[in-house]
């Protein structure tokens, strides 16, 4: 099923290069893993700010949110989650 | 180039059904036809409201402006726009 | 899966109770019918407000939304809607 | 009488592990403890955030003050407080 | 127990005094029942608003609950409750 | 004349206790002796909040203003204040 | 003492001018009277709103009050209300 | 002297096209008389809103106040005006 | 012409007084020069807030934010401004 | 394709003075660049806000972010960013 997550990302401006760069990398490799085993079904960036908007495919609300508090920078983020349905009107079989 | 656009329809709940269906109908015929054209990316309902979350993807802010004021049921609808940009992580191709 | 679904009722002051009284019975015939089939596990109403607190306990956020939009009341109403998980910690076994 | 509590938890992101995990420790232990007794009675996790709805069953608000209180993590949430009723359609025994 | 209450008044400024002026006596002789049986302990206005903030003294929050549903103005109010606890350095025998 | 105010007190978790014991200690003597005068009229606890809604009685928004500025807890506090009236249908001689 | 008072007035589009603009002259002498009798002190028009901020200099909440209700235009305005206080560096006598 | 101006229309989705048409006409001519004075400096269509942005170049506050009450649309519009001052970095010498 | 002002101060409490005090002997002395020289019109404190209303009498925008710049607080408030012009209705020749 | 971005900048008070000033200096640097180059079309301070209002010029939301991102003040700024469309009645060529 599809959810509808919005990230927003509050590094501290004062964090260290060397706390943020491995944390950022580390962040990165998760985020494609989850990518590629088709649960982060989309990502887009909003434009100006340090944010995206997502769309996730889980079985469950318990596996999304296990997949985002396993997100390096979840402590630094600010969430907002809305289960999203098909909507009935769709000709694109993907917006399942 | 895509925005992320979310729709709030508040039609007032005593308009007439012989009011209400044709609009409706006219609403998805549109919406199909500008599915259709590739340029309403993806829609989807959110659980529990008479709204959606849509990905479009148009030439210009003026062309986005032009197919939402063509909707029917736009002077019933509630609308936010954010311009969205492919996340450099992303390895899907149509996250463009 | 289990939601928070939180329902604010804004019926007119003026709507005649002829009006009011079959949509409300309709409401309460359809409310104990999802009751009955363990579909909305929780109800309570707020202090004060025309308002209730539920919990509901569905397939997917599209049977959700299904059975939002079947109560008689729905065009009346203000709807919030949150995703829940098991907590890791609770003892209940009812608190799935 | 039962109450619904929203309980938002905003620790540091760069408190230290040694400080957190004793900390939510005690949190567990003293949750456990009063659910156990049936003051409350119900807990679930927001998807995507680090916070909980709960069902409290106390004796009073003072009664509710003194449990939230003694929390060890007490300092570090945002909560919100709703004073629920019965609802009158219910059918569950247990939904007082 | 105690419940902090503020109660706003939205009469529609085009109702007619030979509705609105009955509407107001009996909340006044409701209001009045109230106080005289200790339930509704004080009552202030706020000055500049046709609004009130009140305390009240009952056995639930069913009990309060049914009292509001109870006031004729009630379906053009909007209403917001807290609950309240003795203040643990408060001198006052009345501040229960 | 009656002011309706609420404080909303912000520790920051991490203040030692030896700094905030006697602060506490001083804001509860300079509490109870506005208390002992009659100006700060009620005192109740919001459940679940370390925040209070108070009433004074006091003989002007300066006199009232530097009774706010004496707490010792004032740099640590968010308060509200709303000028109030006695309400016209109030049966409560102490309402005034 | 002194209030600051900021009043909105929201007249409706389709009010027909035979209403409007004798509730207006009514507002207006009003509006003269108090300020001739030195209560309403200072009256400014906020630019590109129909909308006003004053400074009351009255007697107690409960006629700053009754001021307001007097106003032709009070059931059409959405009134908001602050307490103020002579500011002790300031050097002019009339900002008492 | 510049300001900010953002209008936001709001017109009754179900006024009559031979009401609103004349209205929008009238506006146009108003909006660009005063765009031909060179007072009305800029203006941009919020894409998928019915609203503008617009830079006002006027003598004082109460000329744009004027400006703006002669819009045959302002009861229909929600306004927001914030002063602007030239930027000290800026090298063009348009952004007066 | 007139704008009106609203200054909230938020310095740290923890901030030493060998800080706070000089800051605000300058901040005082600054205000002063202002308000001797015509500028600063008003000034009242908002009761129960370190916070203020003031109404400027300046040439341009760029004038008042020059002024606002230059009080030794700035970096510590939280400033809205809202440009007013002459009420038609007054009465009052200062009012201008 | 046009953009209105607000930008409010936050840096923290206690900023020494050699960190600040590079920055802003750099700041500066880059965004005459930007200027000169065409892409940051207008620019205006907002009255008693470290804050400003401008209009870019670019290609793409994409483009847009990238620029934003350049600024060596993005640590420190709060954005709002909106797609803006020429308005169909605009008789200024520049307001493209």
């Amino acid at each position: 099923m599809l959810f509808h997550v919005r990230m927003d990302v509050k590094l501290p401006p004062d964090m260290p290069a060397d706390v943020a760069e491995p944390l950022k990398a580390k962040e990165k490799a998760r985020f494609q893993e989850l990518q590629r085993s088709g649960t982060w079904r989309h990502i887009w960036r909003i434009a100006g700010q340090y944010a995206n908007v997502s769309i996730f495919d889980v079985d469950s609300p318990t596996q999304l949110h296990e997949y985002l508090m396993s997100l390096p920078l979840f402590p630094y983020m600010q969430i907002e989650v809305m289960p999203l349905c098909r909507h009935p009107s769709s000709l694109h079989n993907d917006d399942r």
